[in-house]
This record gives C-alpha cells, sequence and structure tokens, in this order.
C-alpha cells in the first residue's frame, strides 16, 4: 500500500490530470503535511472531532489492515460496516448485500464524522464486539509471552500487540483493572495484530507471575536500572517478558516477584525507550534467544 | 516520574484529602481514561484544540523532560518560557527573573491555550530557535547513523531520535524535502532526544549514501522483503541504517543504492512492525554488533 495510491477523499479514483484531481491531489498534500506536523495549508479546512462513541458496548475498528484482520478472524463478530466504494474494491469486498452484516455504501466524510477527520480510516469502519480476553489457564504452551503492568497508552499498547504477534508472542497478558481498553486508536495501532494474539486478563499480576513460574516461564521485568544486561537474563526455553508504563515503570510488587530485573544496555545521553521501542526490541532479544 | 504525582490542573500542590483534592483526583482520573481511550467521564469537559502556531518561525517545548533537556543544551536558543509554580520547582529554576529569557509564572490552561488540551505539557512550555540542521560534511567519525527516507510521522519520528540517542547514534540524516519538521509533538515524543543528536538534511539521498560508503560505512536498508536476515548484513567498523516511511518502506533509487536490504526475522502473522520499533530492534542489533 502506497500514500501514492490513496484514494481521493471521495473515495473515488480520479481521472489522472483532470481540474478534479489536482484539487485532490492539494487536498492530499494538504492532510499529509498536517499529519506530518507541518503547517497546515487550508487553515479554514474545518476540523471534524470525533463523534459519539459505538454503541452498546461495540467497538469501532477502522482503516484497511484492520478492518481486513477483523474480517478473517472466526472470533470477531462484525455488526454493522461503513465502506467506500474504493475501499470496497482494496478489501476486495463482494457485493454488499451478500455479507453476513449490513453494509452500507458511504462517503469518506461519513466516517470522519464517526472517527473524527484525524483518524486515517482509509474509507473502512465497522461496528464489531470486542474479543473477549480470555483466562490464564487457557495459556498453551507458547514459549514466549508479554505481560503488561498497567500500560494503557493505546497508541503504544497498539505497536506492542503488533510486535508482539511479529515476533511470535503467544498471548498478551494484562491485569483487568488498568488495563487497555480495545478501541479504534488501539486496533489501528495494532494494524490488524489484535486479531492474531490471546489477550488475557489477570485479577493479580503476582499471582499471574507465579503460574506462569510454575508453568515453567522465566519472567523478565525490564527495568532501566536493571542490575543485569537482558540478554544474560534468559534461560530455559520459556520465557515472559514484564513491561510497565512509560515513566511509572514497573510496580514495587512486580519487581519483587519476576525472575529477574533485566535493563537494555543504552550507551548514550537518553537512558530509556518509548514503552513499545523497548518492547520490541526485548521481544526480537527473546526470539532469537528461543530460536537458539 | 510517576503519574502519581503529577500537579493538580491548577499547578498548586492540593492540600490531601481535601474536597479539592478529591476534584483534582477525580479531574486526573478522567483525563488518564481519556488519553488511555476509554469513555471520556466528563462529557461536558471543553477540549482546547491547539492554539496559534509560535511566532517567527519559533518552536514550542513543552513537557519536563523535553524543556530541562532544552535548557542544558548550549545550542538552544530559548526566546520565552510559561511555566507553573509546580513545574518549575520540579525542573528547579531558580528566580524566574534570573533566567536570561523572559520567562512567566502561569496556571495550566494557559499552557492549554498554546498547546491544545490533549498535549502532556506537565506545566512547562519554551519558545526557543529551531536547531539549525547542520551539513554532511559535519558528520565525524561515529560508528553508527541513521537515514530516514521521508518519514514524517512526528509521533515516530521523535520515538526514533529517543532511540537513535539510547543507542549511541551519532547523527539522523534526512532529506531536506519530506523531513520532519521540528514540533512539538516531536521534540515531545523524543524526550530530550532532540538536543542530543545532530540532525543532517542532505538533498539527494543516494547522493548521500554515496559519500557515507566513500567514507567507510556500510548502509543496510530495512525491507521487510529484504533477501538477508538483518545481521548477517553487518560488516566494518561503521554501520548507517537506512528506514523508510511505513506503507510506502525505501524509495526505488533507495533501494538500488544501499550496501544491502535486510529484513527483520519475523516468525508471526505480522510480517512488519511500527517504523519506531523497527528502528529500535535495528539500532539495538546495530550496537551489539559494533561492540563486538
Amino acid at each position: 500500500m502506497s500514500n501514492r495510491k490513496k484514494p481521493g477523499p471521495s473515495g473515488g479514483a480520479p481521472a489522472a490530470g483532470s481540474a478534479k484531481d489536482s484539487h485532490y491531489a492539494r487536498l492530499r498534500r494538504a492532510h499529509r503535511d498536517e499529519q506530518s506536523g507541518g503547517k497546515p495549508v487550508f487553515r479554514q479546512r474545518p476540523k471534524l472531532p470525533p463523534g459519539e462513541s459505538a454503541p452498546d458496548g461495540l467497538v469501532r475498528l477502522y482503516g484497511l489492515h484492520t478492518v481486513r484482520a477483523a474480517l478473517d478472524n472466526p472470533r470477531r463478530r462484525i455488526r454493522r460496516m461503513m465502506v467506500t466504494r474504493n475501499a470496497a474494491e482494496r478489501l476486495g469486498l463482494p457485493e454488499l448485500s451478500a455479507l453476513p452484516f449490513p453494509a452500507e455504501l458511504v462517503e469518506p466524510r461519513d466516517i470522519d464524522k464517526l472517527t473524527g477527520s484525524d483518524a486515517v480510516h482509509q474509507g473502512v469502519l465497522v461496528e464489531a464486539e470486542p474479543l473477549a480476553p480470555k483466562r490464564l489457564d487457557a495459556l498453551g504452551d507458547a514459549p514466549l509471552v508479554l505481560v503488561l503492568d498497567q500500560v494503557t497508552d493505546p497508541h503504544n499498547v497498539g505497536a506492542i500487540l503488533r510486535s508482539a504477534v511479529a515476533f511470535g508472542a503467544g498471548a498478551l497478558i494484562t491485569t483487568s483493572r488498568h488495563s487497555p481498553a480495545e478501541s479504534g486508536v488501539l486496533a489501528k495501532s495494532a494494524s490488524g495484530a489484535i486479531e492474531h494474539i490471546d489477550h488475557i486478563e489477570v485479577k493479580n499480576l503476582a499471582d499471574a507471575l507465579g503460574q506462569l513460574h510454575d508453568a515453567g516461564y522465566a519472567s523478565i521485568g525490564l527495568d532501566s536500572d536493571g542490575p543485569a544486561e537482558l540478554e544474560k537474563t534468559f534461560s530455559g526455553k520459556k520465557i515472559a517478558l514484564v513491561l510497565g508504563a512509560e515513566g511509572k515503570g514497573l510496580r514495587q510488587k512486580t519487581r519483587e516477584t519476576v525472575t529477574a530485573l533485566a535493563r537494555l544496555d543504552m550507551p548514550g545521553a537518553i537512558r530509556s525507550l518509548n514503552v513499545s521501542n523497548a518492547a520490541a526490541v526485548a521481544l526480537y532479544a527473546a526470539r532469537k534467544f528461543l530460536n537458539g
């Protein structure tokens, strides 16, 4: 998927070189400039804030990757879809009336009204039931799992989910309180990964770590002041990586419970990473160790 | 820095247990819930959009880490500061009148009016001159540099800068067009890193890569379809990592010019990472190789 192939705001493909084309080209450039933090070219262009929340505890998923993955997930129950003609084509959808849920052909701004115009929805949105979190005893034999200790920022959790799936982590374990709520922003940042990994919720994280130890996991808590370098703490055949929220880090009880506290060696003037970046590095290193 | 120690919206420290305290506690919880994608608790609470841009090509920097790093950077020219009493204390500032630029004691909402209420400014904002980008011939003997091929998203570029500094990269090289503009969002995501690394701008990326090769660098372009695994492409004593924008990837000319195209091995159902996560993993791996 290339930005250059992005559909115009109408969702249709404007004829190249036409007045309409250059109008859309200007709009697209203006949008890209704004997204990239430059000066907005059209100061007058109305910005739509996000509309009302999804009804009935549903979650709104948008963006091509995200919706594609939701459509492919047999566990995901979709209640309705809004889609532009262009996005329907790019998703390779059949006749909308043939879909097993109501689907409506719309203009991009109809979706803007729900997501706000800052959301990159790419012309498709579905309302779906959130995926039900599982219990710890549903955890299978995965050699690598990721545990989040009160990390809730949806952009970070989304990016973490994406890396977790990419590096083959078998589950994401969070506490039921201070846990990331499934949301459009989180799902979009996860770029479909949310459909590919078990989300396990536990009441008490220290108890859960104890159960993981009983099941043969070494739990490694990331801490910029950790006594050992990350790779020196790996052992055995099953690893649970534990990350805390940015700024706060791991809670005291978590620090006392993990098998080891580990740091990433950083020689520079900055001594901590964005939490999703730290997660990616730790997942990569753990995957390398496990692959031996 | 802990969320629990965050000052109330007035910037003052409310007496514990007072009515004022629980009012602020509610506001803080509401804010956190909103930040984490949950339902806003106060539907009526007015959201402030970002105000007008900084005057005269200045850049607005906010947040404790970001402003602390700017204050400590002798190359950074600060023109004025707005700060709450609480933030001034946390920054260990002297009498405001003793600072070498105008500084004004304000309430948090005065800063909200400039940054918008979504920005986590932590009670401090400065207006400063942007750091002037350098030319390629200013590049010293750094064994590790990072090259961005039209990555512009300010959150991603900020997180990348933070990882680049943490793993000791000597410079960030970008093209002058489609280059990340220094902005408050970028600087905040970089958490001070922007003050610690040389930003080098080049006109033509392929030419610049040629000059890097002449200077003894192996340039490694990240590409999810790259023929070689990242770590197998490392050689020599100087590495330039090259990353493209999400979705678009590296441009054709860049792909043809780099010493090698490399992939990160990802066994899971998702085959690409968020670009800042990919950068963090690549920097970590390169740093390990160079440390030998």
